[in-house]
């Protein structure tokens, strides 16, 4: 009983983040400034795929007036590409590369007298780290050296979680709540048919599936559970503040209530 | 009694220090190993003006196993220019910019297990909050909130040096061996006659003579007191290697020890 | 009475031009596509403060399906600071970067069988060139040796309209409907109030009496002479394309046809 | 008889080229002006693997003074990697961007009233096209719609070479003497062992048996035809100016004199 009670009352918190902060010099990709009043997680690009510093700093005083959650979103040195390709950088190179990008956010924060409290990997690299484990297991024990309280950011079931486990470093799973997921728990690839779910209700009727009952129905119609604390919701695609905010509507009529990665992260 | 025996035992101790890593992918300027054996504190570029991730990697490396001091040297975001001309950006965008580059060799540093102890600011990066009060407070002050034990090399008598003090950072004033000083003991720039001493000879004497005496002979003959307890030798002039020998020789042959900043700061 | 009527149909014929293809990877500052339609030169960027090879092809593409006319748009090589900002480049240099830019454009027409017609400099280089009799030369002079062709798109009085003339190059002068003149011709600094004319009907009067009867009211409430034969519109201000659509029916209601710079150069 | 005279005529006219200018800013990877005495053939690097617009002025007006011949050297946008990593470009991408780098050369070398007269891949673009015929076409035809009179330098039987010849472009076939070959005429890849050729009697043996008996020994000393007329010497190695005066030197000694690519290519 007391422990229905107990996952019940925990079920009620979620956390909703988004990248941040991709724009670049006088570029922007998504109105980041509407968005931090929706989310409970910012993960900020750290000037490798986008930013720069002054947006950086922009970006973590956004966070710090909205009292919401402050992430690095590392990628790959790549801004044409949008650090969607896959470059092929020697292990240790990435890795130099991922520390880098946190600990350039982190001085940031530290000026703006907040903490970075979870990274969250972006497209390229984070495919790149999520197939290898041996990769994986590097960049987990790097950021577990740099600050052994950081959260990262998991898909339930990917090389990151696994070597994030194992380098004794919280995580938060992720659901994403406009994407199908196929019968395994992964990600239907962009460009197949039905990958992104634009529908209005299909995507009410999921974030709404996914919080009472933790499950999520497959492109298969099967229906598997979901264990994620967390629904990321992509900031670069058309209608993002219009789906942060049909997803956070949906939040609340759960009865459920938004907190930061920092306080899930198991 | 006492006071000049303390004092004379402190001026045995010097830091020789070299700006490393200042290359770039396939490029180099500098035998950065060659070097890392000579000085006593590295100063790391960090990415903007000269170094990438994985040199800046290789370098906190080099200089863990070299045993010295390890600083982050922040330019201007000027690759093709090599930080030395002057980008009119506002203050609060070139001090999100230092901030980015001293938390991302942080980052590498505390992963190869190894701290940062100092800054030093390079080219244009430097001479803009050199000779401006209101950003020299803005840039200390930002210093002192992300790390306050960092020592800042500064040249004796500049903003940077004051505003140091005011943020009660430690500070390392640096004496340039090969460099004409005027009787306000400023630097002669570089452009003009006598601006850079390239005679191995007058190299040596000048190098006795400030660590014997605390003295330097000015370009019009004058003999001033040259306060400073760090020689600087650039890494990117032809010669380098053999000018922080030579340098390196006379400090052992007066019977002083090299030690690295942090520890000579105050 | 012979003059006056060649005058008059002169007249009737019109250039409006824009500045196009300013993206860079993943990001936009203008719907390049939209704005393709209204206008009849489009100023290409040219991979330094904006835009890339492959923005490059798709705007030549788009400007030879619209039958429209083709310019080099070269700015200084600053991305993060897109060309806004004055970096202190040697001559030789700038006209160098000058040189790469419009040759890159001209070799991506080419493959799409199409010729470069104009160059119109962008922002900072654009305002260092003006200024400067001497690199003015030494860009124009460079300018009629790759293509004496080519004609420059000029702000009547500058010194790019009189080193192009001194190198023989046709010219075409712009007028600036959203931008208030002070009495000499010369444009009011953006920062100044009422430098930019945002209300519609004061664009519109605006368009209607420059196109009528070459004049323009200064900010000072005089009348002065324009003689300009195109009008620019700026891409990247928020409804650049309703003012684009504005000015091209105001140009049709005072039954002024559009034609391309290259027509109407001299 | 009269023919063998003419080939043997012939054969005594060779090539020798080297990739120059692949510094960038403050970074110089070869001692550019050196070289440029001993080579007939310079490949300018265009800016994107490495090279800058002034890097490349001052490549074009060294090889117009040493009365040499100059190519366009267009690699990847990867400054970092040196345009040695493969990055999955879409075919049409690849194109622009060496259509980018082509022109860019193009109007630099005729400001200073000098032509391109050929083009050689660097790296990771050479190796993309050389193994995609489709993509070759795309390139060659690309080449000829700018510039059909551009000499294309290849590897034999290579796609690249194909291509060239269905474009009806002129073509250049390159050997190289530090390197070796198996039994197909292919280059063995740098890792393997035997790859390089370090000793200098073997370096000279090799061009002399290529310049009297247009053959090579292998790798597994079969011995084959080499139907090159142009020798390729890495500006990039440790002793590569030592290299390329040890193959001048041959060259010469054998009667042959050396010819830059237009005068070549068939």
């Amino acid at each position: 009983m007391k422990e229905a009670a107990s996952s019940l009352e925990e079920r009620m918190k979620i956390d909703l983040n988004s990248d941040m902060g991709e724009g670049f010099g006088p570029y922007r990709l998504c109105n980041d400034e509407a968005m931090m009043k929706i989310v409970s997680s910012a993960n900020i690009a750290c000037g490798f795929h986008g930013g720069d510093p002054d947006t950086m700093g922009r970006m973590v005083r956004l966070a710090r007036l909205n009292g919401i959650g402050i992430g690095a979103h590392p990628g790959l040195p790549d801004r044409l590409g949008f650090g969607r390709r896959e470059i092929p950088f020697p292990a240790d190179e990435l890795r130099q590369q991922m520390l880098y990008q946190l600990g350039a956010l982190t001085a940031i924060a530290r000026a703006e007298r907040v903490a970075v409290s979870h990274i969250s990997f972006h497209a390229a690299m984070g495919n790149m780290v999520n197939r290898d484990a041996v990769l994986a297991d590097l960049m987990m024990d790097a950021i577990a050296t740099v600050d052994a309280n950081l959260v990262v950011f998991v898909t339930s079931g990917s090389e990151i979680q696994k070597a994030a486990k194992r380098a004794r470093l919280k995580t938060l799973a992720l659901f994403l709540a406009d994407r199908a997921y196929d019968a395994d728990g992964k990600l239907v690839a962009r460009g197949l048919p039905g990958a992104v779910i634009k529908d209005e209700a299909s995507v009410r009727a999921r974030v709404r599936q996914f919080l009472l009952d933790g499950t999520v129905q497959t492109i298969d119609r099967t229906v598997i559970a979901m264990p994620a604390r967390s629904i990321l919701v992509h900031s670069d695609t058309p209608g993002a503040l219009e789906l942060a905010g049909i997803v956070r509507g949906e939040i609340e009529a759960t009865g459920a209530t938004l907190a930061p990665a920092a306080e899930l992260a198991e």
